[in-house]
């Protein structure tokens, strides 16, 4: 169990803007992320900072983190721009985490973005599959939703499960997006809208894929010194947990489950002294419909095969016993890559002190799930409300 | 003073190998890393990675570090990609010492690859370019090497220095190449040759530009518990600084100076308690000659505009002083953007050891400095032999 805290977290809009940079979006989310820390922050107290980006579209490949950075104003810190994919951010916290409790820093910037709506050249295609793998997946015709697709097809195969049970997973996000202000796809569709769209990769529709998304979160993580003097309510980091996995489907012995989640979640569930069941919440990488299901079960969260039923039965919705996607996941919310992780972290920090779009009664421990790619790199976060021995 | 150690490193050799790829030529710099440790050690002890990379080429662009680990049977183990240009390496050292530091790791493998000669498509000078500032410069037409002509411009206007000081930097870098069997190009040149080049980015010739270069370098950092375990002459991190910059040159107040390395140099050096002079041996980042003579200065080792003295009068040549880039650096050794700055740390760790290739005599402590693109982001590190407190 760690010594650090969250004391601020903010986002952007997710959505598509034309007239934003990665630049301007990231600052969005950045004043807002001081803007909700409890006392005043003076930004010359920032030490360091972790960002995550897969940088698509190409404009800044080399040092966009710390062309982030100097542009918010934080001149000469420390940034390293960190990229696992989907994961960038996630990582992100994890290595945020890392250099508060090694002493090295106090208070540290974690965060993402991504500017994906206007990669409008040749590079488009090329840009959306490479969080594939290359040589045996991508370059062979495999397109990214066709790698979930497969696993899709594999999940309904293997268990006693539906399209309609994917379609369950957007027609939940989608009903909690709508209260989110910050959603990119913030309208709730219903069980035959998202059966009955058009294949995307079959047996995945338009519905069961989640949107490109241009976004930037922000999360400001303190040693629990700096959180005393900044915060009333932090959030403790309780648990970090990450594992790679081979990256490419091809390579894994099952199509059903993904190993990099398993182990980072008990990675993560021992660091916090906890079990699946201890958990009240969680963001997870919904980035494709069966990436939920598959989610549900190597979270811990239900046995082999059981995710449908968890949704058939309401158990992940808002008012039921394990809420999931309360701020509408990647599939409502969004899915600006980079940013995606860190964006899990601000619903969680804003479920812990009360303040979500969506609450959660009585929520005092979330855990965030985020996915690299198909699975070849996964962060895991145990998060509780409050000053470690607070939360009940 | 931190109490983490690195107790192996190894680098493939640096060159063009079209029948490599960058898992191939890791596999090879991990295995020497590994060889190089002074008792056996099982590759199960290693509980992450952080790998840089730039992504020359775009193959495997999301994801590759976790899928480098898993190539070399590190499967599972949390692997973040760190890039900040050419920097990157050095930044993914200093994340390693953090994780180690915070406890959250005891045995960290820090590296990265890069394969950049075979980046024949239209991608190549798309890629070449992307270390530079994108907007207002790399899109308004000035190249990389521009960028450093730029600085070189202002620097041989403001002091009293020649085109010939500058073929200093390769006459000296590649007579150490010459010795190095990893060199890209290990062969000496004349200050005829240097001058007399074909200009590549005036006044830059084209030996006073580092090549592109295919290669890996692999650091193994751990606790001191750990170090005590493996290790007869670990050798000590005593101080790692990294700063940011702007990442444009239109941005700074000047062209003769890069004020990352000046801010990660002074945290380097406050970290190990020390200062410039107490350095034994240094490698710097020579992308283009002039970015030796400025680093000379930044890192405090001579006043503003002494660089070309130091230089003349052979200082910083092996059995001077101050000896710089024994590896042949950049400029000969060669620059796989990624693998440079833990390549740096190879070289440092053979010197104190008593290994090297161009042995500097009665080497304590040495100091690597990795610079991404002109500036934007630099990491600064200072080492020494064996256990804290036992270097002279």
């Amino acid at each position: 169990m760690s010594d650090v805290y969250i004391v601020g977290a903010g986002q952007s809009p997710f959505g598509s803007f034309p007239g934003e940079s990665y630049r301007s979006l990231f600052e969005t989310a950045y004043d807002r992320a001081l803007e909700s820390v409890d006392r005043d922050l003076n930004s010359d107290q920032i030490d360091e900072a972790y960002l995550g980006t897969l940088g698509v579209g190409g404009r800044q490949i080399g040092l966009s983190a710390p062309a982030v950075t100097e542009h918010v104003g934080l001149h000469g810190i420390p940034t390293t721009r960190v990229e696992n994919a989907c994961a960038a951010s996630g990582y992100a916290l994890r290595n945020a985490v890392a250099a508060v409790e090694s002493g090295m820093a106090d208070l540290v910037l974690a965060g993402g973005y991504e500017v994906m709506t206007d990669a409008s050249s040749d590079h488009t295609k090329w840009w959306l599959g490479v969080s594939g793998e290359t040589e045996w997946e991508r370059l062979s015709g495999t397109t990214f939703a066709g790698v979930y697709a497969q696993m899709a097809s594999a999940y309904l195969d293997a268990y006693d499960a539906t399209v309609d049970d994917l379609s369950r997973v957007a027609v939940k996000n989608h009903a909690n997006g709508a209260h989110n202000p910050n959603a990119h796809l913030g309208f709730e569709c219903s069980l035959e809208d998202a059966s009955n769209a058009q294949t995307v990769a079959d047996p995945l529709t338009l519905y069961h894929c989640c949107p490109t998304t241009d976004g930037a979160s922000a999360v400001l993580v303190a040693s629990e010194d700096v959180a005393s003097d900044l915060s009333e309510t932090p959030v403790h980091v309780a648990g970090s947990g990450a594992a790679s996995g081979a990256v490419g489907l091809f390579q894994r012995d099952s199509l059903t489950s993904i190993p990099a989640t398993r182990t980072a979640a008990e990675r993560a569930y021992e660091m916090a002294d906890i079990g699946p069941n201890d958990v009240d919440f969680a963001e997870v990488h919904d980035c494709f419909a069966i990436a939920e299901l598959l989610a549900y079960e190597d979270l811990g969260f239900c046995e082999r095969g059981e995710a449908p039923e968890l949704l058939r039965e309401g158990v992940t919705n808002p008012d039921g016993d394990l809420p999931i996607n309360t701020s509408g996941g990647l599939k409502s919310k969004g899915h600006p890559i980079g940013a995606t992780g860190a964006g899990q972290i601000v619903e969680a920090f804003e479920q812990l002190r009360g303040d979500a779009h969506v609450q959660v009664e009585g929520a005092e421990r979330g855990v965030t799930h985020n996915v690299g790619g198909s699975g070849g790199g996964v962060a895991v976060h145990v998060l509780e409300r409050g000053f470690r021995g607070e939360s009940a």
